[in-house]
């Protein structure tokens, strides 16, 4: 089973480096991913290749025609495939969708560009996402993020299954790492993380993730609650943090 | 006046295609832009360059390593510039910070990788920003897209001084565009975009606009009336489009 992964863009340049990123070309090599990024002007047709025009009723820029998107998707999307538009309209991306789009088999991640496209193409679209609200010359940098996204979690694209120990894995965000040395420029690594006390560390770093997650992402907390997955630990844990005390979102490793 | 971004990586290969990117490109061209991508291993000494250890108190993949960093940043950073860490703890970069990084002199964009970075780099950093809730590689594809939408507010950086009238811009989400032909496959443009009446059309966009992000991004909306952004002709149309006969999101086009 492997994921196929095509790129429809009328500036197929600036993805040139893409099958060398690391995991996506680890991805690749393994046989788990399939990566094609195809130019929308090979289906316009005429010496000219026109994939934009002005905008009916006036304004700036360009915007891309029904024609070639259309006879593009027409020709590339296979069976059961699943076509998503990179949008500042569609709704936010996040690591579930990732994992969703792991699962499919073909993903055709279709980029904007110029002032946008002919509002004709959206019920050919099965679903608009956005990276963000901000404005790019075009959804090629958002859809390289996303592969790159996707293709870590393709099995055998990491050297480690390193994944259930990160950011958004668990809900929470990632608690502080530290390596060597254990003294930096005068800066020490908390002593529990040297103790070898494998229980306080594990309660230091859940502790340090419900931390930095209170101070910075609270509505990541408020989704852990109201699905149900917040443990009665954590929740003991966030009452001690909520108690006296304690004072921003600096840790203190003991 | 021109913008210097250096991006501090240890995956450089990742970037290689970046200074080709349209807009970038450009912006380079015309001065406003200097671009420098820096392998942090040229700041780790030895001939293995080591940039990344394990992490004290175990747990998988490797945390990058504070010296070559701290060296790297000590080395690169010009007086009075910004470094800003990629990172899921971040705050959401959006439009706003786009325009606050096209202002400044230098920017250090760097990437965090691998499972982290020692947490001793962190008060080194002048701001984390984090561009959604899902995991990557790195920082790399982010600090490119971010790279992107910074280069295109530089002056001279797009061919059509069109930034004004895009999502996020006016805080509303772009209306529906169309362009030739006016009926394509059965679909056809709305008429009031081939009538020729600006205002109309001035009137027809703006009531789009709202209709869509009413539908999808309310919390638009929100922030623009408490912000006190929202006109009388705004909150008039938001009151039409919430009479009887409206459902959906789906324009009429009259």
């Amino acid at each position: 089973m492997s994921l196929h992964i095509t790129i429809l863009t009328v500036c197929p340049e600036m993805t040139a480096g893409l099958t060398g990123w690391p995991v996506i070309r680890r991805a690749i090599d393994k046989g788990v991913l399939q990566l094609d990024v195809v130019d929308i002007r090979t289906y316009a047709p005429g010496s000219f290749r026109h994939v934009d025009d002005a905008p009916f009723g006036g304004g700036p820029g360009m915007v891309l025609r029904c024609q070639p998107v259309l006879d593009a998707l027409r020709a590339l999307k296979e069976p059961g495939g699943r076509t998503v538009l990179l949008s500042p309209a569609g709704h936010r991306f996040c690591q579930a969708d990732a994992h969703r789009f792991a699962g499919e088999k073909h993903l055709v991640l279709l980029c904007g560009h110029y002032e946008g496209i002919d509002a004709r193409i959206l019920p050919f679209v099965d679903e608009e996402v956005s990276v963000g609200d901000f404005i790019l010359t075009g959804g090629e940098p958002a859809a390289m993020m996303i592969t790159d996204s996707i293709a870590r979690l393709l099995p055998g694209a990491l050297r480690q299954s390193s994944t259930q120990e990160e950011s958004f894995e668990n809900g929470l965000l990632e608690y502080p790492q530290y390596t060597q040395p254990a003294v930096y420029e005068g800066m020490e690594v908390p002593a529990v993380l040297r103790s070898g006390d494998h229980e306080k560390i594990r309660r230091y770093r859940l502790t340090e993730s419900l931390r930095l997650t209170r101070a910075r992402r609270p509505d990541l907390l408020e989704a852990r609650r109201e699905a149900g997955l917040m443990t009665a630990e954590e929740q003991k844990i966030l009452e001690q943090l909520d108690g006296p005390g304690e004072a921003g979102e600096k840790g203190t490793g003991s």
